[in-house]
């Protein structure tokens, strides 16, 4: 069962997108760690770069069968500074997620009622909330010029849930088993 | 040296919105294609979704180090439909970039005078006309039932360029050496 309100069905394209680009820009960021010498901020870029591959995942499938082209409008963050710049950007682009888009979204998704889109919005909300926090953690280590302290990083790969070092039993979020997660 | 002109600027941001995109549905059709028996197809789709991450990245690159978030408007095709359905998509996807996306982006920043983004929409354009062409002939084949017939897929990591099988001595495109191609 896909999504069958328009309204909704935008929002999901529109999540899609900021999802998609926020991937992209992970993977750059991640890169560019790696490079300046901050290995574990760049594994933990990678790793919520897949997060939010899982986001973008949900929000296209929800989507459904409805073949076609489409504009879309999204939010994104440009910029390849330095690593605490980055970070920056990074944490604008969750918060901006947290606070506005993905609540609004899930909202909208209640209003039409729309179990599908509720739970994929759901999903992401709740990561973006760890991410934040994350990459103000990491961005607190590289302003003290350190590179942030983790042996691992491990993603829910049916919600994107995100947590270091060991995955729960459980995914907290969604309730997917330990083996699933995805380790970087 | 990054990109000076706002109209430029934007026209870089739509790109990489719509190459994050697609990069992000080729993943999805990918698995589609292997999950229906045509690992060839899949591994087409894996292989072209990594070009576009190229094309991509570029484009962000270009964009600089001006941080800050944008509103982008990009176009993206939808749905998780049938084999020959999805290569559909892509299909149409390649050819509005060959046809109409990027020889306008590449004449306006001509126009502009802006080489750094010459050189990424470029890069892109000549990626794509070769997308179109594999995405139709593994459709031909999905249309016959056939999975497209390929030992493994080339993806130059400076500009997206793609060949079957083998890897050319250098880039036709950009002149990076055969060494330096990512082999699916
Ligand atoms: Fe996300
Ligand atoms: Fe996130
Ligand atoms: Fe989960
Ligand atoms: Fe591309
Ligand atoms: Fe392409
Ligand atoms: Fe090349």
């Amino acid at each position: 069962m896909s999504v069958q309100n328009e309204m909704t069905a935008d929002f999901l394209r529109s999540a899609y997108g900021g999802e998609s680009m926020a991937h992209m820009r992970y993977i750059a960021w991640g890169s560019q760690a790696e490079k300046e010498g901050f290995p574990n901020t760049g594994k933990l870029f990678k790793a919520i770069s897949y997060a939010e591959q899982v986001h973008a995942n949900n929000h296209f499938r929800e989507l459904g069968q409805s073949q076609g082209g489409h504009t879309v409008t999204a939010g994104a963050v440009f910029g390849v500074g330095s690593l605490v710049e980055n970070l920056q950007g990074a944490i604008d682009g969750e918060l901006h997620e947290v606070e506005q888009m993905y609540p609004v979204y899930l909202n909208a998704a209640q209003f039409q009622e729309e179990k599908g889109a509720q739970r994929s919005f759901h999903f992401a909300l709740e990561a973006e909330k760890i991410h934040a926090k994350l990459f103000k953690d990491a961005q607190d280590a590289a302003k003290a010029g350190q590179d942030i302290q983790l042996k691992s990083v491990h993603i829910c790969p049916v919600c994107g849930h995100t947590i270091l070092d060991e995955a729960p039993d459980r995914c907290p979020v969604c309730g997917a088993k330990k083996e699933l997660y995805v380790a970087f």
